[in-house]
C-alpha cells in the first residue's frame, strides 16, 4: 500500500445543520501543496439481511426526499449515539419491519460515499424471524413485504432496485452464500 | 405505490462550501405537518467495470481522506456540468487508467446516498480495452492494476473491498453476465 495519505494540520466544523454536518480539513500533501477536504460527519449506520424460513428476504419501500422518488431497501438505520451496530441493527429491524431474528450474523462493512462521507454501514444476516408488530418513528413511513432471491434479481435488472447500501449488502450475502 | 411524498414548500441552500452544496427543503406531510429535508446536492457520476480480453478487471486503489483509509475502486468520477453519463466514464476511464474502449453497455445506475445526497452513479461495462496512457488531474493519486473476478470476490470476502458504488457496480455485472 504505497498511496500518498497526506497530514491534517487543521479541521473544523463548517456547517451544523438540522441533521448535517460538514467539516472541512487542511490536509498537507506532497512538497507542501496545501488541500481543503470538506465531508459529512456521520454516526455510521447498520443494514439487514433478514431471511424467513423460505429464502424470501424482507424489503421495505420508501419515499426518499433528496431523490424525490421511491426506493426499494432493506430494513437500516443511524445508529444512535454510543451505540452498538449490531444492536442498532436489532433494533432498526424491529421498529421498522416488526421482525425479531434469533440467529445474527455479520456479513461485513460498506462505505456508501468515500468522496464525501465518513459513513460506514455494518451489514448483517438475520434468521429465525418471529413477527412481533412494528414500530415506526413518528413521521416515518414505509411498505414491508418480501421478494424472493429471484424476484429481487429481477428488480435489480429491471432497474427497480438501484440503493447502493442495498446492492451492496445483497452482493456480501451472494458471496456469503457461495 | 402508495407510499406518501409530501409537498415542498420552500427550498434554499444553506451551505456552499470549496466542494459541498446542502439544500434545505420545508416539506408538507400529512395533516399538514411541516418537516425539514437535508441533502447534498450533487451533479452525478459514472462508474465503469472496464474488461481486460482476458476478463479481468481494472480496479484503482486510492486514498479517500474522510474516511482516513485507502479503498480499491471501479474507476469512477462526477459528471462535469451538462456532460453525459457515458462521455463522462469515457474521460474518466481514460484519465484515471489510460485505457480507452471501443465497446460500451450501460448496466445501470445506483443512488449511493438516498437518506442526504441526490447522486445518482451511471454504470456502464466496457470491453475491447486499448492502453493510451493515463493523464491524472493535479492533486489526483492513484495506483491502477487489474484483478480476476475470482481474487475480486475474494477481497469482497475478505472485507477490503468496501465502497459501494464498486459492490453496486459489481452487482449489476454479475447479474447482466448472468
Amino acid at each position: 500500500m504505497s498511496v500518498f495519505r497526506g497530514k491534517t494540520l487543521k479541521s473544523k466544523i463548517v456547517y451544523q445543520g438540522s441533521f448535517l454536518k460538514i467539516v472541512q480539513d487542511l490536509v498537507e500533501g506532497r512538497e507542501g501543496k496545501k488541500h481543503r477536504r470538506e465531508y459529512i460527519l456521520h454516526p455510521g449506520a447498520s443494514v439487514v439481511v433478514a431471511i424467513l424460513p423460505d429464502g424470501r428476504i424482507v424489503m421495505e419501500r420508501q419515499y426518499r426526499h433528496a431523490l424525490q422518488q421511491e426506493f426499494l431497501e432493506l430494513p437500516a438505520g443511524k445508529l444512535d449515539p454510543g451505540e452498538e451496530p449490531l444492536t442498532a441493527a436489532q433494533r432498526e429491524l424491529r421498529e421498522e419491519t416488526g421482525y425479531e431474528a434469533k440467529e445474527w450474523t455479520r456479513l461485513g462493512v460498506t462505505h456508501p460515499c468515500i468522496g464525501y462521507s465518513n459513513e460506514f454501514i455494518e451489514v448483517f444476516l438475520a434468521k429465525n424471524l418471529e413477527q412481533k408488530g412494528a414500530r415506526l418513528d413518528e413521521g416515518e413511513e414505509l411498505e414491508v413485504f418480501t421478494l424472493s432471491q429471484a424476484e429481487l434479481d429481477e428488480e435489480i435488472r429491471a432497474g427497480r432496485l438501484t440503493d447502493a447500501k442495498t446492492l451492496s449488502a445483497l452482493m456480501l450475502y451472494r458471496l456469503f452464500k457461495a
